[in-house]
């Protein structure tokens, strides 16, 4: 009978010093790791990477996978060597985790707002070879520019527009208008239209998704027309999510997705639907907390080391346990979990790894340090999360 | 007319090598720092941290914070200054974090199951002067026993009594027999009992948390004076916790206390109510979020840089801003927050930093990277959280 029992052969020194010097290949097994641990497997990864590689190539848009969701800059690098332009970056902390790594183009996706952001929004401009900016607001655009003049450099920009009651200015007459201000403007040069629709990409049901994305971003392509139209130079228009990658990227007049949760995938967008099924299967799920049984209060449940601290609760379903069917986790505290194992399919005893899928992919890549890169039971690789907890 | 606009005079250049440095004293302001920024106010914390101790003075028990509140050595050494016997941690790599820094005496709350696990735990054993482990399986003690006997070592260890629904071994009958077999084992010295009633810290009104915490630790002391009339020594009992400090501590037979949340204090404990009245205001907040308005897309909300990944999401109810009455926040995405400013007391506008006390402090400490400790609008250190994201 197939049992979840740690059979490492492996001192917790050999582990240490390995997990230290990163130098794992052929040597540390998935049995070796510390839990909880993030793990990600490397053949569905590697699978999800190039799909939707493949898919831009083939719709010839350029794909710009957001690192909000790995916030590794080895995973970005791999997304480029299978294609991709370059990558998104929510905040300016993680852009500059990024870019310390090497990424030379970088969007980043939120605005720059206040004295100090746009200073470093500027230092980061001369850092790398290709940083786009958004704004939203005519007094920062004035900001930015500003700063730039000061610098003696120009700043590429794009609009972030609104389309989906968040940040960004209202498509149309609003948008138009910021755009020629900003054409004005000497020292920024304006790129685009960034128009992320995220309240379409967890749209249940794909007809239904592709109506919302087309209602979110039918005002994006209008507005990229009219500024054309009056002259203003558009080329550019990013936008998809993991949800919409494949109803975005079949409009004309969006250029570039910008998705990045398909690298791992969650059990959020597990039941969204996919265009020819119930279930989003489009991508494969990779990521995966390993955890292990700490206690067994009794024969009814089990107690796992993962709780608050190892899965992010924004979402109003649990973490599902792989290869064991009938059991139900909750979460027990801050570093507890709850596994309900009366009608499990396997049994389940003190010391067991289990390996749990998870709610919600982004904020929880965002409570490690590292990500275990596996294939099979082996590990190849220990990434760093280097834009872990950049949020600013 | 007040308002919360950026004042700072710092270059960010400025403000970025003081934070490299961590020489801020006198010359850093809350207003000088990136967004989202965790702060702690020190007049509040110190204030937390002198009546809790006050309180186990008087009342004659040990008092040994939980660490894993803060995570963070600088804070576990103020509760020491003032007292404190120790910390708790919930991990061993929590341990591990704060052993480093040069705390002796530490706790580690939850049993150490696995062969790594044990290793480091013998390891530790040996690096700090005074280690209590818990355990709640005989098979559990006798892995630690030869373990530590491999070793050469003693193992203090404590039961960990089952009086939450969690971990931890029945009160009674069961923990006795467990308490006689490690009571057997060469290399294991029994010190007591730990005793954490979790599910009692938040029960609403003092007279009912009061009649919670006593069902539940009334077994726990029953389980103590057994062990005793079987002649195994059993001079310590641990438990309480911040809502429960002035129950379990007035209770013949718990010896120590082992509060963490009391350091921060949040708005989950806040509504808890206390001793003489409806707001549990033992202890102050002194735990906030500064973030930055950056998008008002319309007059109605203004859009924070502080969302899910800024924000432990576990609790029903969303922060709430200090010093503006009248509006509500809410989650819009992992890096955004929607504040609805419709009825705000006070004008909002874009690049205003506002401060949002926290829902639930343990998991949003969790978070970050380092605390900000300010003292009203200077900042006077900033705190590695070096045992963050510890959870293995």
């Amino acid at each position: 009978m197939p049992s979840f029992l740690q059979t490492t052969t492996r001192t917790w020194s050999e582990v240490e010093q390995m997990l230290a010097s990163g130098d794992v290949q052929g040597k540390l097994a998935k049995d070796d790791l510390p839990t909880p641990a993030l793990c990600v497997d490397l053949d569905a990864l590697e699978g999800n990477i190039q799909k939707m590689a493949s898919y831009a190539h083939e719709k010839g848009r350029a794909l710009r996978p957001h690192g909000k969701s790995h916030k590794c800059s080895e995973i970005a690098r791999l997304t480029l060597q299978a294609g991709a332009v370059g990558a998104c970056s929510a905040k300016l902390s993680e852009a500059e985790a990024f870019a310390a790594s090497g990424i030379e183009s970088i969007l980043v996706t939120t605005p720059m707002v206040g004295r100090h952001r746009i200073e470093r929004a500027v230092r980061l401009a001369g850092r790398i070879a290709d940083l786009i900016l958004v704004l939203d607001h005519a007094e920062n655009a004035d900001d930015l520019n500003a700063a730039a003049a000061a610098a003696k450099i120009q700043l590429t920009v794009a609009l972030d527009l609104n389309v989906t009651d968040r940040t960004g200015v209202a498509p149309g007459p609003d948008a138009v208008a910021l755009a020629e201000h900003v054409a004005r403007l000497p020292h920024l040069m304006l790129k685009g239209i960034q128009a992320y629709a995220g309240h379409s990409s967890h749209v249940i049901g794909f007809a239904e998704r592709t109506a919302s994305s087309h209602e979110a971003m039918a005002p994006a392509i209008a507005t990229r027309r009219a500024l054309e139209a009056k002259g203003i130079p558009c080329s550019w228009l990013s936008g998809a999510s993991t949800g919409t990658y494949n109803i975005d990227g079949e409009m004309d007049g969006v250029t570039e997705l910008q998705p990045g949760s398909y690298l791992f995938m969650d059990l959020d967008y597990d039941c969204i639907g996919s265009a020819t099924g119930d279930r989003f299967d489009d991508f494969a799920n990779s990521l995966t907390v390993l955890s292990t049984v700490y206690s067994m209060p009794g024969r009814d449940q089990a107690i796992l080391d993962a709780g608050l601290k190892a899965f992010a609760t924004d979402k109003p379903f649990p973490p599902v346990v792989k290869g064991l069917e009938g059991t139900s986790y909750s979460f027990a505290g801050d570093e507890h979990g709850r596994l309900d194992v009366r009608r499990a399919s396997l049994p389940v005893a003190l010391g067991d790894r289990l390996e749990l899928v998870i709610p919600h992919c982004d904020p929880t890549v965002n409570l490690y340090d590292r990500i275990f890169a596996t294939r099979g039971d082996q590990v190849e690789a220990v990434w760093r999360i280097d834009a872990r907890g950049m949020s600013a």
